[in-house]
């Protein structure tokens, strides 16, 4: 429902120049006269109109003389999204009040969410009705296994049919995803390359990270641009075959990169909503067929294997009512993958593996030889038991590295991943045998060097389990852009003493 | 755990006036030192201390000209939280990792919250490091019935832990509170004046709305001050035997405070907080004996019989836990109470029955009665069934007339309450009877027009059920304090056609 209330209250914009995040918020004056007349006052929710565009934001008074009486201001969000000029008249009304949090509310109170319901949660939500509180709550309310199969489905339609959805000439669009929770598991880039060389289609939309040092998308951003629109994204993959880029920005499912804004602070996941976010992307890009890697371990996000099953079937059975053929590959996941952590970091992982260097990592190598395999099965344009092999082949004759340096070319432009200014070192307290490796505190530790938002910070990691190591002999080595996001991390590792363990070799 | 990080980045201070309620934010420039070398960044949590104060704030970056270089600036909470003076110097660094957070998620995934996670969890709360995001998770994971009776028993002690405690030289110290949801039961301040009128000792501490139009605290501060600390609030009981103030101002159970702000926007109720917010007050408070006032209908906050039972054996035996003695009144929910509903409006009411005018509403005066007289029971200087008798004498022959001016004049004199210069009459579409009143849907309209905040607005009801109305007859008045707010309310009016039901007469 839209207000029908006149809104005749306009204030001149002057640009304050305040950066709030993704939060819109007006500010105006404690002595205005919209305020006076409307009963405005700090954290009301407006509608700012400018033009044809529209936003809600929440109300902050100022209380001095930043502007003048008959002016006001926005956050750079609400600045930015509602295309304004210094000096525009915007023009202020009450929010409609916003009808689906009723319906979250019943969702809180135990009433499950029905496809109609969540619709409307989810168009609210796209269209910036809700706010960070309402957003927090309704991540509060779906988190750990609170939505069921009919509502996962509903959340999954929804957040499709609120976005873009792209459409392909060819009748198979391959796809994978890796649920993550493993630091370094940076496998995509490998597998879309070998998938794309073997002449399949897989437009491989890819997140940000959300509670981990690194999302596939900014790994990807240190090697090419990834912020490409549906336009863009399309031309790359009629050229190439595929590409890598990130999905908000080729407007898919857009309702996940608001709840994935709020989910990051709070590190809260979702067992539905995880699903959702990830089968809405594939759905909406068009995709036809899914391999998802699950990595299982106990301080992975998957933690066991009774969960891992229990995920697997809400994938498949929610591909299924979708129209996706979804394949679920368990995979081990007890330790990092690879060296780096963090997103430049991984990127010289993967540049190692595709160009078959001495050094590349080789745990980082099998598990995308296997996933690419299963990609090609998938296809059924390989036989069964085959497509391992035949990824390998591609890989190791330079076919994958071609595609991979074409698919950069293509969205931009290749380039080199930074390296931090900062360092140091974390040593073995002891000598023995690496015995178990803490994969949650050391992606906090990655964070707290200042990964994902410095690109070239995080971890690299030294010392798989089974490793003998000589007291002194290094662990990790901290990478930081920052000095003091360095001792921070430092701080914190020096007060976590086990997140490598160390034992008695067996 | 405190942050061993070193702290000698200081910032000099400059207010800019930005109240963004009682959210704490600290502005930066983007090219601050500081920004650049801890690797702060938009909405990164920040410690800020100033002299020996300190708080946790979100940062905002500012990409203008706002203040030069070597400066900051402090939200108006902020800058109050911390006793800032202009030029002051701000040191800032990394917040602490929240370490309750981990008890938090446990709970949204299904683990109970013990005594000492809880204790924890709301110590955080009350030292200001939780944001709004994780304020709203925490209520959402609260929310409905979530919270068993230990969760309960653990929020109340801890609520009361972390506060100030009064205590008093009389054993019996009486109380009573009203869970709400029923406009207009505006009970309280007669209550009171009847319980210190006979002698008894009742410092009365209330709320502000939650998600009500009015609370007892919006509605007594129309008539007088309640904002007291613990040391006045003490003034006033030695010499009145009764006070009626804001429960917030005497840092009673100041995590409810925070948790209210919150909760306000989200508009969700919770039986376990409702519990704890209550007790914990009253045994903060120092009471040794409450009755509960708990109106039941289908449009109150208490909608059937199941759940108003299930709520009463939860605030008894959380109250023999925390050794006070609690009982019950069920009272009749099915239409408000009184003529006015807001603060000022109810107040009229308060004050007509009080002086005992012809006028004055039948319903409001019965419900005091009882209540009083259960608590005059409650007390054991009456005897059972004796007790209603015994208010009634008390009101009608003047005395606790002249006990509430006493009180008011205590309390730093009493007032009168404002009208609103903006009104408006809902009238019957059709003639008929008044068949049933959607409490909810009123209390919003009230709320549309301004109230609690402002403090005339709100709703003037006309037409109890079982009234004779003819067609064009007033149903209520709408009452505002800007002419917005009134346009808003009469559109959402206009559109809830039945708000007040009339069919035919039986």
């Amino acid at each position: 429902m839209e207000a029908a209330v006149p809104h005749r209250n306009s204030l001149k914009l002057r640009r304050l120049g305040i950066d709030t995040y993704q939060h819109h918020v007006v500010f105006m004056r404690s002595d205005c006269h919209i305020c006076r007349s409307e009963g405005f006052s700090v954290q009301s929710r407006v509608q700012v109109r400018l033009g044809a565009k529209t936003i809600i934001a929440t109300v902050n008074v100022v209380h001095s003389d930043l502007f003048a009486r008959g002016e006001g201001s926005l956050s750079e969000s609400a600045w930015r999204a509602l295309g304004a000029h210094e000096g525009d008249e915007m023009l202020l009304s009450h929010a409609a009040p916003v009808e689906s949090l009723s319906h979250l509310r019943g969702k809180v109170y135990g009433k499950p969410l029905d496809d109609a319901s969540m619709l409307e949660i989810v168009r609210d939500i796209t269209a910036g009705r809700y706010s960070d509180l309402h957003l927090s709550a309704f991540i509060t309310a779906c988190a750990g296994n609170h939505l069921d199969l009919d509502e996962t489905v509903a959340l999954t339609r929804a957040m499709v049919a609120v976005g873009e959805r792209l459409s392909w000439d060819e009748a198979q669009i391959m796809d994978k995803h890796c649920v993550g929770g493993l630091p370094g598991n940076r496998t995509t880039p490998i597998v879309v390359a070998i998938v794309a060389a073997f002449g399949l289609t897989i437009p491989k939309t890819s997140s940000r990270a959300i509670t981990s040092p690194a999302g596939t998308a900014d790994t990807m951003e240190t090697l090419a641009p990834v912020n490409l629109d549906a336009r863009a994204m399309r031309r790359v993959v009629e050229r190439e075959g595929g590409c890598i880029v990130w999905g908000g920005g080729a407007g898919l499912s857009p309702a996940d990169d608001a709840l994935v804004r709020v989910e990051r602070p709070l590190e809260l996941d979702s067992e539905g909503q995880l699903v959702a976010s990830v089968l809405s992307k594939k759905a909406a890009a068009g995709s036809t067929h899914v391999v998802v890697d699950m990595p299982v371990g106990p301080t992975a996000k998957v933690r066991s294997s009774a969960a891992a099953e229990f995920l697997c079937g809400r994938f498949e059975a929610t591909g299924r009512a979708l129209g996706l053929s979804v394949r679920v590959i368990v995979t081990d996941g007890i330790q990092p993958v690879g060296r780096g952590i963090g997103p430049a970091l991984e990127a010289r992982d993967v540049l190692a593996v595709l160009r078959g260097e001495a050094g590349a990592p080789p745990d980082l190598r099998e598990r995308a030889l296997l996933l690419a395999g299963h990609v090609l099965e998938l296809s059924a344009r390989v036989p069964a038991g085959i497509g391992q092999k035949e990824a390998t082949a591609i890989l190791e004759d330079g076919r994958a590295w071609r595609k991979f340096e074409a698919i950069c070319e293509a969205q931009g432009g290749m380039r080199e991943p930074g390296r931090a200014s900062n360092t140091d070192w974390i040593c073995a307290t002891r000598a023995g045998c690496v015995m178990a490796i803490d994969n949650r505190r050391l992606a906090r530790a990655a964070k707290l060097a200042g990964a994902p938002k410095a690109s070239a910070a995080g971890v690299e990691f030294l010392a798989p389990i089974g490793t003998l190591v000589e007291e002194g002999q290094p662990l990790f080595v901290l990478h930081a852009e920052a000095h003091g996001e360095l001792h921070y991390a430092l701080d914190y590792v020096n007060n976590q003493p086990d997140i490598v363990a160390i034992g008695e070799p067996r």
